[in-house]
């Protein structure tokens, strides 16, 4: 990799254009870009967007690039940071039919940009044409005599390959003998002009560089009053802490926390969201704030900002990393409320507007009203926010409902965020229609929650992978499947069973490589509000205690795909995955594999109760390095190490949900 | 469709943002566009270049439009002829999954542009919202004062609606009953409303309007000079004035004539493309230019420009219309060469550079140099040669080889053109690498000659039609399938054979919507350089005399395809193209339907030379007008009247390639 400056390239010693954008046609001057620079892959919206990236791994940039005729052309890929002054460039390659391609490392996470620059190599051309011209035996004096002009045209500024262009002038004008513009050493030398009359650049691309954390994690969402021991009693981040070695030892890279500020007082909801609170009860953890403090402040039951920044501590010891929940609304009781009545709706009564989707009403909450006249200010303040929970050491948020509010302020705060902190990773909490998912994850959120959940036949889970995994989703989207949430108890796992609580998990675990699951999943928790998908006696109203170790719980299960997901990189992406074929409806598999091509994984997972048979079978598919590429051969167990050699491309394969709905394999060539 | 004004709108009652680009996100007002407005179709490149569309014809606009929540809203589909200052604005409709759509007519062939507004229907949310609570027995009292207060600040300030906003506003105060506030005059009134705080436009897509000769014609090639009936003895205008009526009855809509200009004496070609002439050999008419005259003289020996013009309107009065050939090449007799040396390159011995492609050499051709130093006015200077023809009537263009010059030149001379002459038509002649092709089809001509003559076998038949009448290509790209060219005698037509002479006429006259002969295929001329697909003494190089009548020419059956051409819109579209079932990989059969669903018809032929008898099957397709499309019943032979009802959607069928190889029918649903 060099540099090459902050512009394309000074004038050599050619007459030289003004430089040429791709997509424009000049005005003034009719003879516009002279390259089409067409269909770069990967673009989201011809660059409106970012394409996602994990900075350290290099991203193959394609276009088709073109102009008249039949000369020799070149192309470099050039980027840089957003903020950098100076473009890096790396050459690009012909690939065939005018599709070219070049590759690029982001080294760190943050916005990048890259662009396209095509020009004419005209020494190249006049070299190919000459050497044609005498193979056929043709009078080539004239012709070699243009090539010396041409050299002395093109002369590099640059000294070294100034003067190894003059000297070949010079000796063909000595001896007249052509070999001399011939010599191997002077490609190498004119590349160094800056002779590039018809150079045009592509529209610039954006690229989102961020760490693998946002590519791949498994989340534990945690309700920090629950993890106390006794019952009645609020849970403390003290209880978390004793609880982190526990979730670190199940594998899990991501606590989550649901909102830990102050909860508001006025139509506090009671248990199973009574519109009352009974008196003790502890109210929603989403109705933030109160004469404690907002959105930047702890629930004093939970403990301090000294509790919390141990309770980080210790998780980061444990190598797992908090996430924090965002959620833009206000108890009645909220500070801002009385700070900057102005940032809140009234009626013509003089009472704030409390949240309502007609006819339901959330009277415990009061949202800001993103387009009032002080808009500028309330979005810094929310901005604020998230920067103070990284002051405190907190690098991934996990948005409430962000599809309620504006896109332009998604896009504008996590810009934001990430210029101060480009290691912040922000996941979508949005459960809503596909076209605004696809957006929220488009302007800048790193993860999203997905249709995952009601997603459980297997041509629902293969039409619904295949949809995030292929373009044009594929460059944007990154799925986190959540097998439960707070709000969700879907209704497969309603009746409570073993088989299907661990087929779900290992669906999520390995078709996603972001999966989470919510406190109590483990201990196969199910009890649902009848007639819902909802939890009964949800701890978002009350306090839980549990037994964490309760007979009958899947925590060793967990673990176990946790450990497999650890030691098997290929199921730490997402849009690698190829779906294989298997002859029996009640059965899934697929096949990943890692980016270094040094991992392969197998997987058959039950999506029935009862025993099934079935061959699992590979098709054309290979896998290796590009050198050494091939079909699999033989497939290892990764739980017991059983092996199975293929059998005309395929195995067959035995599952007996009942002890693991999940077979999980290492492929080898 | 009413007209709006310049902007979309001036200030309301209600602090009003600026307009908001859909695509870029505002600097300094982070609070940027609420809306996105995403997936505009059609749409080529981004709106990098235009779509094509036929004047007179409506397009249908669609779009992806959404903001967050859950509000009412509303969209306009708003555009204008491209030099014109007023937006026209059509309503869009959502049609499901935040997918809208909208319709317009563009009056005349030009460039248009278009674009998409997008805002809340403030009035209609709060409506909708009202209505809900009602319903749920809420009280609403308060809702209703929110809701006039609205009415107020929304305020039209065009009079009628203002009364009528302003009539509910006080009836409401007078009796606080909501009702008033309800009234369904209140929703159109409100519509004038200019109050739109959060509207926001997407890009703008241009529109190339056309007339329908651009999507649609038989094109008939003539060589001038060869018309004549006296062997040895130039052709002149006057013999194709003499063999006008003749077309015309075989039911060609254009004439298009190869350079009628001057040719050179210097290094003149003689026959079958020899280096040397022999004396009295009239030289390749591609050899453009002498002492008498350029691009805009007509060459002595075949008339005067009184006789062009005569054959012009003889041409119109039959019902045709002359393409002329626009080759940008010079013989070295070429008036520019003394006029401009400037705009040629020149070698160091001071000679002009003759064309070549190493180790090919054509040396009775100059090429100028589109980036010489002088490069404007050559570039002016040609397209000024168009200019000219347009002034004697002419408009259409056959362009020879735009692919070996600059694309932004032809972006830039036929966007010049249109501006004066905007019915001019354009056909690229380029047989090179697709991406090249497209994007010349891309940046303006109107038509494109294809790869359809190497496209013989059934597979490659509907792979190459199935690419080029899908999305992308379909939103830009013309074919115009010549059976036959100057240039061309392709393989399948060296022996000769008349079932594979009309095979190949029926599929270019069915599959394409343009399409073309070279003189002489009516004749089935079929002698062949051998080893290569050209024609043996080729009239390039000579001049020839045919008897036009000679026995075994296929005239009639020519002027058969060419009447059902005539009588069947299905067939004047290229990309309504559905490929049907067919058990016999000797027979292609497709369906196409007309843009207004009152004609369809169904082809089936023969690309074998033996009886072929297969099932034609229509399988799911569906005719008819939105409003009772259904499946086809029965077919009717457009040439001998024959009809047969389908059984289980097929119908047997025979084809006898010796009598016709083609069927054609026309379908009734």
């Amino acid at each position: 990799m060099k540099h090459y400056g902050g512009q394309p390239s000074s004038t050599g010693g050619m007459k030289r254009a003004p430089l040429q954008e791709g997509w424009e046609l000049s005005p003034n001057d009719p003879t516009g870009p002279r390259f089409r620079i067409e269909d770069i892959y990967p673009c989201v919206d011809g660059g409106r967007y970012p394409i996602k990236h994990i900075a350290g791994e290099s991203v193959e940039i394609w276009a088709d690039i073109f102009r008249e005729g039949h000369d020799v052309l070149r192309a470099d890929l050039v980027w840089r940071a957003e903020k950098a002054n100076d473009w890096h460039r790396e050459p690009m390659a012909q690939f065939g039919n005018d599709r070219w391609r070049g590759r690029f490392t982001p080294p760190q996470p943050g916005w990048y940009l890259f662009a396209i620059e095509a020009w004419t190599d005209q020494y190249g051309t006049w070299r190919k044409e000459f050497l044609l011209k005498q193979e056929a035996g043709q009078d080539v004096m004239l012709t070699a005599r243009e090539g010396c002009d041409l050299l002395v045209e093109l002369m590099p500024d640059a000294r070294e390959p100034r003067l190894v262009v003059e000297a070949a002038a010079n000796k063909f004008a000595e001896t007249h003998d052509p070999v001399h513009l011939l010599d191997g050493a002077l490609t190498a030398a004119i590349e160094k002009s800056d002779a590039r009359p018809d150079l045009t650049r592509s529209h610039v691309v954006p690229l989102l560089a961020e760490r693998a954390r946002a590519r791949a994690g498994a989340w534990y969402e945690m309700v920090p009053r629950s993890q106390g021991s006794v019952p009645g009693r609020h849970g403390t981040f003290e209880d978390c802490i004793a609880r982190i070695p526990e979730i670190a030892d199940l594998g899990f890279d991501v606590i989550y926390f649901p909102p830990i500020h102050p909860i508001g007082h006025t139509n506090r909801k009671g248990k199973n969201n009574a519109l009352k609170a009974a008196p003790g009860d502890p109210g929603s953890f989403y109705a933030i704030g109160n004469e404690n403090g907002g959105h930047d402040a702890i629930h004093s039951e939970l403990g301090t900002f000294e509790d919390f920044r141990r309770l980080n501590d210790v998780c980061r010891q444990h190598g797992m990393e908090i996430a924090l929940d965002f959620a833009v609304q206000c108890s009645p009781d909220h500070p801002w409320l009385k700070q900057h009545p102005e940032w809140f709706k009234t009626r013509p009564d003089g009472t704030f507007k409390f949240a309502e989707n007609p006819p339901k009403k959330y009277e415990d909450i009061v949202n800001p009203d993103f387009t009032c006249a002080d808009r500028i200010a309330l979005w810094e303040a929310l901005r604020d926010v998230i920067l103070f929970w990284c002051e405190q050491g907190v690098r991934i948020f996990r948005v409430d409902n962000p599809h309620t509010k504006p896109l332009p302020f998604w896009e504008w705060m996590t810009r934001e965020v990430r210029k101060r902190y480009p290691d912040t990773i922000f996941l979508a909490e949005a459960f809503t229609r596909p076209k605004l998912m696809n957006a929220l994850a488009k302007l800048g959120f790193s993860q999203s929650y997905s249709y995952f959940t009601w997603r459980t036949t297997k041509d629902e889970i293969q039409e619904y992978l295949t949809e995030i995994t292929s373009h044009p989703a594929r460059d944007y989207f990154r799925p986190n499947f959540f097998v439960t949430t707070p709000d969700i108890l879907p209704v497969q796992l309603q009746t409570g069973e073993p088989w299907m609580f661990k087929s779900r998990a290992a669906l999520a675990a390995t078709l996603s490589s972001n999966y989470g699951i919510y406190n109590g999943f483990e201990l196969i928790e199910h009890d649902p509000v009848p007639g819902r998908e909802e939890y009964f006696n949800s701890e978002k109203y009350e306090i839980r205690t549990r037994d964490w170790n309760k007979p009958g719980n899947i925590k060793n299960y967990l673990k176990q795909l946790n450990m497999v997901r650890r030691q098997n990189a290929a199921l730490l992406q997402t849009n690698n995955l190829r779906f294989l074929q298997i002859d029996n409806g009640n059965v899934t598999g697929f096949l990943k594999e890692s980016v270094s091509h040094d991992n392969a994984v197998a997987v058959a997972i039950a999506l029935a109760g009862s025993q099934q048979e079935f061959w699992l079978h590979f098709g054309g598919e290979e896998i290796g390095p590009p050198s050494k590429r091939g079909g699999v051969r033989a497939i290892e167990n990764l739980v017991t190490g059983e092996r199975h050699m293929l059998e005309w491309g395929g195995v067959r394969l035995r599952i007996d949900p009942a002890k693991d709905p999940a077979l999980l394999f290492r492929c080898h060539a």
